[in-house]
């Protein structure tokens, strides 16, 4: 964390399908909201024709210009190491020299994450950084980890994505010893393929609340606090939860638009259908934060509003204000000193 | 086959909730509906007791005492071993001895596998069985392939999935050239984890129509007619999408329920809702067949009415029809001669 006391968040201006109109208007939204600074990293034009749309006070909002962008469809590692002067790399360049206290962006997902372990490093202990975003269960938000980040996985990784999770849902969601659940083909002991098996005797030993195993079919009531699988499978529990999702809606609109009658009583359910839909807004999560680096690194989702925006700093300035990273740091450190596991 | 013209179908009368109230009306049902005989293992006396209920030609169903039945709690490989006079093994021991012409069960999922396996035996050629249940997209009925036999696969196996899985979703839901995903993290050839990006390579040489990777959140759109994956992936999406299809039909009733309004609302849309949520009815799918095995085997739902155990009697008699048990054999003895993978 910087000196001064207050927070400084930088954010890739230039990151997302909506950028910069949606990442500078949730930067001024946040300002005035919170009690944080702001630096935006891209095109200084770009950006500075944006924040004349708004008035906020000027000393909260720093520009600084870079004159690369990296791209959605860029190799990650490549585009990190080559463009060294893009608006994501200056961004978590600022984290690492101490200049900024967080760095969100919505761009480039694996470039974002290539940024976090090549620039920021992974800290000690954790050998698999992992991406943790919140998952919209019908009790409440639960944190799904790993979002994406390791494709292939070995038991001991899924020990820290626990660790990991169990912290930030506690800061993040404020739950107390929130209940860790390891996701598998069956609630029994023994179920499973060979990472899940082996991974579910660590957990039994592990610092923190184990609940034994999720089928994914109760992933979606929040059965779980914390959700801990690989990062394909984690990748696969999301976007299915958004597809079954938006076919659903689609399905019931095509349904209700049937008849005269249907559309009447569609008429007199739109607030409901309208605050049942809000349930499932990406939006209103913020992004999801890569954790096992050295730094508060927040991805947000491609196509971010400025409220998704908002929500990332908010989430980001939790975050830095309850020491995540040293806590996991502090905590990993434990395991590893009573655990020969490698 | 067997020499006689009308097909023989035995169903395990003890298996699933419902059993045999469930099971013995979907066969009298379908001895009714179809041009089928019917063999029912159990207990003789409950399953006599049931068909009692019903009048039908008594020619067409024949009853066979077993004195044990496999539970859903016991382990499936030992119960197989032991409970050899178990509605189960008789039941797949009549496929194997030629007197029936496939074999039903709504009972203990490991159970049937494990006896499909070392009662009947894998084809030649296939290293995998795998389970190949319906699934529910927008666009109407896909094929997943495998459904959960496997947690652990290999490249290979996925390959084997894929002819099994295109061949099947030919004959069953008469798609010509059916096409053949790969369920990964991203459309792009190069992603996903070692499994599927090993697969990818396969599957570009493979004698199906292969349509490359899809994601998760495209499964529920029908993107895919034959959605590969290995069994722990399949278990996932199987469940996850049966899980957030249950938790929304719950909210969306809550919602509906806040308001006199939107009571109102709900009794005018009530039609479409029920059309709505046939879509996602189990039971319109009958079963999910175990492919690659020495004859046709099909599991059927755990709480499968009558219906769908009916619809699973209609599903193994298109099996019986179309050959599909020669024709894997032939396509994979194919694939074996053109490749040298192991």
């Amino acid at each position: 964390m910087t000196e001064v006391e207050i927070l400084k968040i930088v954010i890739d201006a230039m990151g997302g399908d909506n950028a910069p109109q949606e990442t500078v208007k949730g930067a001024v939204e946040a300002v005035k909201q919170f009690n944080v600074n702001m630096i935006l990293t891209g095109e200084e034009k770009a950006i500075n024709e944006e924040l004349a749309k708004y008035s906020y006070v000027k000393e909260k909002i720093e520009v600084i210009n870079c004159s690369e962008t990296i791209e959605n469809d860029e190799k990650p590692v490549f585009a990190i190491r080559r463009k060294k002067d893009s608006s994501l790399v200056v961004a978590i360049n600022m984290v690492k020299d101490g200049k900024a206290d967080a760095i969100i962006s919505a761009g480039n997902t694996g470039a974002i994450l290539a940024g976090g372990l090549f620039i920021l490093g992974r800290m000690n202990g954790i050998n698999r950084p992992a991406l943790a975003p919140a998952y919209p269960a019908a009790k409440g938000d639960a944190i799904l980890i790993d979002g994406g980040a390791n494709p292939d996985c070995k038991p001991r990784n899924l020990l820290e994505f626990g660790v990991m999770g169990s912290l930030y849902a506690n800061k993040l969601l404020n739950i107390d010893n929130p209940n860790v659940c390891l996701v598998n083909v069956g609630v029994e002991e023994g179920k499973g393929n060979e990472l899940t098996k082996e991974a579910y005797e660590l957990f039994k030993e592990a610092p923190f609340n184990f609940k034994g195993n999720v089928e994914a079919r109760d992933v979606p009531t929040g059965y779980a606090d914390v959700i801990v699988c690989d990062g394909f499978t984690g990748n696969i529990i999301l976007k299915l939860t958004e597809g079954v999702a938006g076919t659903i809606f689609k399905i019931l609109k095509e349904e209700l638009m049937k008849s005269p009658i249907r559309k009447l009583g569609a008429l007199l359910i739109k607030s409901g259908i309208r605050s049942f839909k809000k349930r499932f807004d990406y939006s209103e999560y913020g992004g999801a934060p890569f954790l096992g680096v050295k730094g508060v690194v927040i991805k947000a989702h491609g196509s971010s509003n400025s409220k998704a925006i908002k929500n990332a700093i908010r989430q980001s300035k939790i975050l830095i204000e309850t020491n995540i990273v040293a806590d996991i740091e502090k905590e990993i450190n434990l395991l590893n000193g009573k655990t020969n596991v490698k």
